[in-house]
């Protein structure tokens, strides 16, 4: 394993400087931007310096192929390099670096594959910049409508399509990938863990049993500009105000029905410290075990903010499927199986109907989506040997 | 006044486009922006063509001059151009447009001028930039310390120095300027009044008693980043929760000392939809007849958010001399006086030791710092009217 410890962690170094925050030491590597482009390049040329070729599919997903992409029943892994506003280094890229450290490990080992391997960075996971996680692989899916996909707007009014344009990728082509998709017999993603589960069950590494179902609503909360030291309060249509109920609600709310609910992301129009605000937009993101238990929460968030919420994403609950979550579990013989509340390109393409697993890697302090996510070094290479063990049955195995 | 009708009309169609949001029809005319720099040269195109001589001081603010600057006991008029973000057209822009008017209507009459006249338009009256209201005319009070001035930072980081000197203003020499307060004897101001009292009075023009106590506090609520999709409630160290409880605690306990409180410009880090924040700042505008109540709504917002609030501005209540009030009232014939909660910079000279006074001019819906404020034009014509007859009463009569 030094060979693999140590192309493991150059590979890290290379990254760890892109889009990376000098002042929150969080990541910005927004999907089209400068950082994601960046990191894009990085993994073309991680990829061609192994000899496999690259191919970008119709909705900009990067694919790096060992062996012939049409050789039928191809074994994908991968994961993605785009982060949240600060993000950690791990949320994705642990999933990428990963996948082509066990190519590595897959060679030292004369692994002869009997099927092709892709390695995958999806475009667009977090859907930090456009507000739809996932783009990339909903796109493939058919689930994102290429027409919406293109029309969707950044923090600066630029478009997806604008985006993609000046980023090289014509937007013209989006939509689902029939011939993307009937290359993939299976799809393995490799992702730190979001919470500790791990760390209570002393575990470096674990297989996804499912995602809870989750989503994303805006609450539009118009009030009446108006002067902030002239305005009598009974005069006053105050959408801050509105937004207090809505916070506490969604806290309320979550507890009683065993959900999450969250408001991470607040814009105030027009934002000046001496006026009342014209406009409180705020976006709730609410998971729970089913669709119901979600929907009551939104429900009541949104009569707290006297708003209706408008939903911007939503996943229903998926559970991988059984026959290939077992034969890993198999494989890694007692890996503990869990749960998780993050939504993830694998739950994508498993309610596409493709056989798609997870593995997690422990997080010491559960902490994600924060400059403070983090994996000791041990359990990312006990991640890279899993992952390798897996492609190694799946590559050589019965299909 | 057919003359003043179209010369008031043809500079406000020329001031109308400078620094409009085409979306919110706002405006956006921050300190030392752009818009900002043009407004300024308007002004000193406007000056040059009546033949005033224009300097502007070391602070920033700028002067036109009707006589020798130093002919000793001037009388100033004037108020701002800048505006508070998406503000209206009238809170600032008036006082000045129609100090420009109400010269050029002296001159009709022939009023012969025994002293000087200054038309002045104060830089950085709204703060809207860099968070100090009145920032020129504290600084040439002394109200203002010209090194905190200069540190001052606008939302993209830039200094309030850095912002000068892009402008071609030099901002070494800020600071208390003992000649330019010298040569002046009196200052009225001519506003939009920001409420209703007028329109309950039925009359087009008041006279200001004074400005209640009010200033700025910065809250900054600190949480614990992590991943809102995977962090269990009991977990969660979520500094929105604390918002809430300051946006509520605010509203009642300004409701509870007759006071006014207003949370209206709020910053969330790292604001991304499955992010749980890191840090939620969030400023609050306090206001009330005197110091005690205001400094008892801010503790008790600061005690819901447990955050020590920072204070960024404090401006004590503000009672206009008598002297000039009661001769300004006596020449205004039964116009009202009203007392009002916005903070002015005839509040700040006033607070200096000379002689200040305010002129209102009615606003039909009472509403101001927004696209809706207005005032009509008949109103505006009557406060060129009054502001004329108090000018050539302080310009020719008894100092």
């Amino acid at each position: 394993m030094t060979g693999t410890r140590a192309r493991f962690e150059a590979m890290w170094a290379d990254l760890h400087p892109v889009g990376r925050s000098p002042v929150t030491a969080g990541y910005r590597r927004f999907a089209w931007s400068e950082a994601d482009l960046t990191c894009r390049e990085w993994f073309v040329g991680e990829a061609v310096r192994r000899g496999l070729d690259v191919t970008v599919d119709r909705n900009g997903n990067q694919w790096a192929w060992w062996g012939d992409p049409d050789g039928g029943g191809a074994v994908a892994t991968g994961s993605h390099l785009d982060s949240v506003p600060d993000g950690g280094a791990f949320d994705g890229p642990l999933g990428v670096v990963s996948a082509l450290a066990a190519v590595d490990l897959l060679r030292d080992r004369d692994v002869r594959p009997v099927r092709p391997l892709a390695l995958v960075n999806f475009t667009d996971e977090e859907g930090a910049r456009f507000g739809v996680p996932c783009a990339g692989s909903r796109l493939m899916t058919g689930d994102l409508d290429p027409d919406r996909a293109r029309s969707l707007r950044d923090a600066d009014g630029t478009t997806m399509a604008e985006a993609m344009s000046a980023a090289g990728h014509d937007p013209a082509h989006l939509g689902r990938g029939e011939e993307d998709l009937g290359r993939l017999g299976a799809f393995v993603e490799l992702h730190v863990e979001q919470g500790r589960a791990l760390v209570d069950r002393f575990a470096a590494v674990g297989v996804a049993r499912g995602i809870r179902a989750h989503g994303r609503w805006r609450l539009d909360l118009y009030g009446q500009a108006n002067h902030a030291g002239t305005t009598r309060l009974a005069d006053r249509d105050d959408p801050m105000l509105r937004l207090a109920a809505a916070v506490l609600a969604a806290r309320e709310s979550a507890d009683r029905h065993a959900a999450l609910a969250t408001i991470g992301k607040v814009n105030v129009e027009p934002g000046g410290t001496n006026a009342i605000p014209s406009l409180v937009r705020a976006w709730l993101d609410a998971r729970g075990d089913d669709e119901a238990a979600v929907r009551a929460v939104v429900a009541a968030v949104g009569a707290a903010g006297a708003a209706e919420p408008v939903e911007e994403s939503w996943s229903p609950e998926v559970t991988f499927g059984r026959p290939l979550r077992d034969r890993i579990a198999g494989l890694l013989g007692g890996a503990p199986v869990l749960s998780t509340g993050a939504g993830h390109d694998a739950g994508v393409l498993s309610g596409a109907g493709l056989p798609a697993a997870m593995l997690f890697v422990r997080n010491p302090t559960g902490v994600s989506h924060s400059p403070a996510e983090h994996a000791d070094i041990d359990d990312c290479l006990a991640g890279v040997e899993a992952l390798a063990t897996v492609l190694a049955d799946l590559l050589t195995g019965q299909s």
